[in-house]
């Protein structure tokens, strides 16, 4: 069964009113693990958009076991923000501030050392309740969406939020502990995330279980389980922002759906994951452009690159025009890169996988 | 013999200057027809860069009949201006106009009936020397900058003005004039421009041409020549914004020589244009979108498509998710589509030619 | 009695829905003369809805003769769009379009000879006809805003179109044949608008009476009233934009019911009014910077500068630092300056008042 | 004597060149303290380049006794960027990042007991270096800005990082450890900042030498210097941005004068400070706004406000229309607000002092 509801969220200068849409579809078995899935946070990123609508439309026919919750459109001020054609969503246009990096990591004491299954509800209830403590604040409007969007995600065990990236490869962010569990999302491109906070909502999941875990585990609390079956945040990238493609949202929707089979979210068999690059967030790298002019870049994003290869060219005009060439510096896999064509100096221009491992 | 030199056009707040570069390759025969070529008027409409990069390394190797006029990054100050990663050059940020709206047109006395060239020539002065008065004015900095490549231009028979769309099909504007011309370029969707000026710099080299012309034509002036042999000015639309090819510029470049061989500017014999398809300007219609929402574009662009066809799919999440179709109300060519999947209703999504005719 | 109505404009991508809300003031004499009001149609110009609070609350204690109706916050798309803390509302953030050039002027036959309470009464009917057929067509997002506007300005016999500007004294544009009336308005500072139609609501109101005026003039038509006593259509910049004083609103108003009570619109009697300047809106001159720099502007706006007199000091660093005098051409009132102390060369720096007439 | 020279900090796709302007005063006494004083950082707070040019004309008639250097306009990629006038300064169009927390804390290993001059010698050689070192990485334009800038202030006893804030009362930010010098700027409210780095120059000019003096008294050295004498960093906010007064600027500069002299930078006595308000950096509270619409703000900034007293009213048009007041929740004295009269739910509406302390 899946209903909607509608939750308002800003009143803008105009008097409109600004909502989202969760929802929720019920699972078949009360036991089994849940998911939550949100899609652009970030305006421009809308492909998961039409993944939520593809899963909706998925659920209706064959209901899942776990909840699953969705929220499409997470921020409608950021959708609507225009600059020309274009959609300014990746951050509010009047503070600057990322719109994903504003959730909150609450700082909870350590608790009783209760079984695992009253541990770790009595936990997730805390968490809850810090979250919506600090939503009752004079806070700003980008703080208040995400912890709006955070008291629901917190409820669920496992948590997806989809972006895109500039022009760009499907890629992924996994906690380290569940970098095993990501490959059954269907997407070969995977960075590993160390226990840091920044802000984003995939951290502000995984983090609060991790040091958990972490604490039990030092304190020799004796029913941990193993860390990859804690709650678990994902920031899957889907492909080029700007960008929507009903066709692609069945293959996507069929990954998120491999996984949720994998977790017992959705009742099957999961498939085996294909080869993964595995990346260390540290080893992600930025290449900043050492040339200003108009970029023609090079390489098929996600394929492997040798050091000494052309990445990109930049079209210079002195008294001759000039192309400037950007090679590989090492070995590694573009990722993404810069949306436009012109380019000023020092303006992020491709992101690289170095350092990575092939998991077959 | 190629020469370059540097005209400032513009003093920031911050003490920087900007340039633009003009580029002069001296033509073997002096006798010979010329050709001014800009592009990137638009900021963000870069191929046309590579398209001149491209034109200077064919005629370093092998010169042109007629002089050539290479004025690449049109727009200075366009091409630096950013919103998030994407290049806000399509307006002045501060004013809103058009950078392509700000061209004049003299109004000229009736000149005296000479004989054609000598006509012609006093003719040509005449428009430089308004345009130069003009330019001594206190007047806006697009205006500043268009009479500045303007007075460029007028110098040259032929111009060539590189502009890019959205995400488009390749496409160009021509007079009416100069439709049969127009096929040498190689591109096959042409859009006949009528004597009406709007601002834009191909107006701004044809209508002086055609009033000229129609006028000696109504006094009975015998020395007429045909009007496809009058100056023309073009503007040629090479694909995505935001988009720099190398390759495809070689391409690009190949349709121009074309154009060039055929008017005699450069030696050797024109190919034969290909099927093309002229549409009169009244008849390229703008589809403003009925729908909100997240926006997938249906058809290959520069394709016919039957009325009843699907232009474009808008997806809505109400109580269940939708997708709105948008439907082609006629046979069209759908040439262009917006730059975003993100939609308010009243945007302008597609472009199409109808009531178009085929010419083999 | 006042009654208030909310219209939808436009859905936006995030499935919010924009309305205007229009306020109805019925007034104690059905054959009194009417007036439509509307402020904000620029998104940062919000003094203007002060002043309609402020009108309503007077209204609401003692009620007018003739309707008013009044629209603020006219514009919520413009209202919205923010770029840094400052409102992008001037105009459209996508197409770069002034939201008010978008209004329509009908071109309608010429009416039959009836008397003149009948024939003004068709020749309104036909115009609200040819607006509303305009409103059906398939129109971008500016055009439907503005012809939903129109249609209710267009039963209205005054007009007023509440605007404010950059940094400015407050001052009035009026049709040539309404200036007398205009001086009623409270405000010193009228430009003086011919009949020419550039797009601006005051024009799409006064335009189309002064045009069958001057027909009917011209076929010795002799019903005709005195053109001052046609429909008329003003635009009203109240101050500074991105500014809103509840205090400076109470004189506002006060100068407008003055106007009103002139008309008839309002019981009681108006005050003659104070000395104004009036200048032809060719007169109205833009000073462009030859300077770019860090601007201070000099002279208190709304008062008589002399030729030679310092209008604004641009500080440029060279090797020393130094400040560059702009200084009058000739006799003027400053009205109004950029709203930025940084400047770029060519920006528009000031404008003012020339060749003005003093009257008393 | 006075020299200067241009630094080039980024080539822009146009190829055009952006530079700082950097003027060096020799002082007449080589031992004397000195100071590095920068402004518009943030592109649109400009007033202080008008206080750098009247310093500069100052010291060409009166040379300090220390060496002072000014960088003016440090910022010329954000001084250039526009969204209608506005100067869209505060932070990357591209990336949403702050210019002013893109500087370096250098972590350097505690160095040897060496007596204080040669200590703090090698302690400000390995600051340098370290900041050199971090330059010559692959970085974005916003760090490479900052670090060029932070090697230029590091060499400088005390450094002013000039700034504007919205509307705002002048106001400035000082380290704990300088509270009471920071009183001879003559600026009476006065934020103390506790030791921990955010990125923005002042802390990176007090933060590693308030983290030696801690770390150099936990272990016994015994030549430490009083911490006030420590070299210490300021960010001064000179009132509204997008303003520049040549008249201001000679009370700011008079202000700075005061305290160069109380520090010896500048010859002759300094005047004792006047009442002061400090408030502990924590204590600095923002209010945003519960009420989306138009706003008209009440209090004179820099006054004390009693609770309850009213800050804001903000007009909203329902049924009716309606003033929302926003009251004092304790007694405060309001800084700054926000700079548009256009305000949406959650932004920040107010800044003010709470439990700030007066000292006479």
């Amino acid at each position: 069964m899946i209903s909607s509801k509608r939750i308002t969220v800003r009143t803008l200068a105009s008097g409109a009113e600004l909502h989202i849409r969760v929802y929720s579809v019920r699972g078949r078995d009360p036991t089994a693990k849940t998911v939550y899935i949100q899609s652009s946070m970030h305006g421009s990123e809308v492909q998961g958009n039409a993944v939520i609508a593809q899963l909706l439309e998925h659920f209706a026919a064959s209901p899942p076991q776990g909840n699953v919750v969705l929220v499409p459109n997470a921020n409608p001020y950021g959708i609507n923000q225009k600059g020309g054609e274009y959609t300014m969503g990746r951050f509010d246009p009047t503070t600057g501030d990322n719109w994903n990096r504003a959730y909150f990591l609450p700082q909870l004491a350590p608790p009783k050392a209760l079984p695992w299954p009253e541990l770790s509800r009595r936990y997730r209830a805390a968490l809850g309740a810090a979250v919506r403590g600090e939503l009752r604040g004079n806070i700003p409007f980008a703080r208040k969406l995400a912890l709006t969007l955070q008291s629901l995600a917190l409820a669920a065990d496992y948590v997806l939020d989809l972006h895109c990236a500039n022009n760009s490869a499907r890629h992924l962010y996994a906690p380290e502990y569940a970098q095993d569990c990501a490959r059954y999302l269907g997407i070969p491109l995977i960075l590993s995330v160390p226990d840091a906070f920044g802000g984003a909502l995939d951290e502000a999941q995984s983090c609060p279980w991790w040091r958990l875990w972490k604490s039990l585990q030092a304190s020799g609390y004796d029913e941990l389980p193993p860390a990859s079956e804690l709650p678990q945040g994902y920031t899957v990238e889907l492909g080029d922002q700007e960008r929507i493609s009903r066709a692609d949202a069945r293959a996507d929707a069929a990954g998120i759906l491999n996984f949720l089979r994998y977790k017992g979210v959705v009742a099957g068999r999961a498939k085996a994951p294909a080869r993964s690059y595995i990346c260390p967030l540290s080893c992600y790298k930025v290449i900043h452009s050492s040339h200003a002019g108009h970029t023609d870049f090079a390489p098929v994003l996600g394929r492997q690159v040798k050091r000494g290869e052309l990445l990109a060219q930049t079209l210079q005009f002195g008294v001759v025009p000039r192309w400037q060439p950007t090679l590989a510096e090492e070995d590694c896999i573009p990722v993404l890169h810069y949306s436009s064509a012109v380019v000023h100096e020092g303006d992020e221009l491709i992101k690289v996988l170095t350092n990575y491992r092939t998991v077959q």
